[in-house]
């Protein structure tokens, strides 16, 4: 199997090494920066170009692993593509590839950061293709690279992504309020890092309705009170705390 | 060593089953529901009590984990106590014991539900005594529990709790949103254990403001409004959804 893959960033860049670690001969990387195709080419043993028009159209499938509002700019240039064209998106519905002959979805469900490596084995790879043959061909792929290969559909991704956003977006900004706070009193953000391993190490288990600790629902209006009071200096702070202690409160 | 615990809630219930691990003697437990003490005393080898009056004065230390606001209840009764008294709480400042001879602050810096068995090898312990002798034999025992033991002031603990309470009772009621969205559209919070594993992961070696993702921090406007689009009938979640992403944005 031969691939191309279309973008340099994270989803980009974790994808084309889980790939090549799965022996998926990457032909070609393209990226808006080539500077960037070409460093990521290096690490894939792949070959970077510097246009669209230079996509190797025999290639079995090419991932469009770039920003969502810039996927339609390539899309002309994926008319005459014999494979498979899918995006990586959360966001983007399939029938952005209308017109294509063979697309779909690949969307791993997953935070990546370039900096940090992690393994493929567990993710959620959520799939979508336009026919029955695609989907499988699809498949074969994912279950190489995954345990966790499901199918969804437009809609459903969409929901998911939202989700993720809660889970994972939200979450690492919590921990960098967090750091905010303790910054602020020269306190290091170090001293955070076994309670946010537990906090998500609770609910791989547990629903987290059903673990929920903290001042907001105990009710403790006393430490709260205490809490605003010392975020009154910083008043975004000092919202999210009311606005996400008030969340809480409504669930018990 | 012999101790006396007050409390059989979480705190109450981990720092017992910890402390008895290394083979420190709970005389007694009492709680403010009698049959909770007892529960708890059958899992330690203690003896519940059923009313204050009954604290062995002769104990070495005495557990103060209740609620924040019950703690001075307590205080009256321990006038006598010839070892050392401590409190677990983050929020409560050590001068509350004033008057006592040996007390301090033993404050576990984790979250913890009766549901799940943790270790306290990497527990961050705070410690604060009222003099050098009592803050020793805290020293002294807390390092038989846990690798991460530190000294910390009553204003210190009071900042480390609050970001504790974004770094974890926050995140978990993310997870809980998360959940909730998910739930709407019959799906299931598994699919996101892997991405919240990952996120608490990546902030083990990184800052978490060097690794933020999502469509807030990529300013994808598209992605943002048709999230809020999603959201439009739960005007809570949208709220919040507005909320971080815009604090996000400021990170930017």
């Amino acid at each position: 199997m031969k691939v191309v893959i279309l973008g340099s960033g994270n989803v980009a860049t974790h994808l084309a090494k889980a790939l090549r670690k799965i022996n998926v001969q990457i032909a070609q990387i393209w990226s808006y920066h080539y500077e960037n195709a070409v460093d990521l080419a290096n690490k894939v043993d792949a070959f970077a170009i510097k246009t669209l028009e230079e996509i190797d159209l025999d290639a079995d499938i090419c991932f469009v692993s770039i920003k969502d509002d810039a996927i339609p700019i390539c899309i002309n240039h994926l008319k005459a593509f014999k494979g498979i064209v899918v995006h990586t998106s959360g966001a983007v519905n399939i029938n952005i590839f209308d017109g294509l002959a063979n697309y779909g979805v690949f969307y791993p469900l997953q935070t990546f950061s370039k900096s940090k490596e992690l393994s493929f084995d567990d993710i959620p790879l959520c799939l979508e293709a336009n026919n029955a043959n695609t989907l499988q061909i699809l498949k074969d792929l994912a279950t190489g690279l995954s345990e966790n290969v499901i199918e969804v559909d437009s809609e459903k991704r969409k929901i998911l992504h939202l989700a993720a956003v809660f889970a994972c977006n939200f979450t690492n900004h919590l921990y960098t309020l967090a750091d905010d706070v303790l910054k602020e009193h020269h306190l290091d953000f170090s001293i955070l890092r076994p309670l946010i391993n537990e906090t998500a190490a609770k609910v791989q288990s547990a629903s987290p309705i059903n673990v929920q600790t903290g001042p907001a629902i105990r009710n403790d209006e006393q430490t709260l009170q205490k809490h605003e009071q010392l975020l009154l200096q910083q008043p975004q702070l000092l919202e999210i705390y009311k606005t996400l202690s008030n969340s809480i409160k409504k669930t018990r």
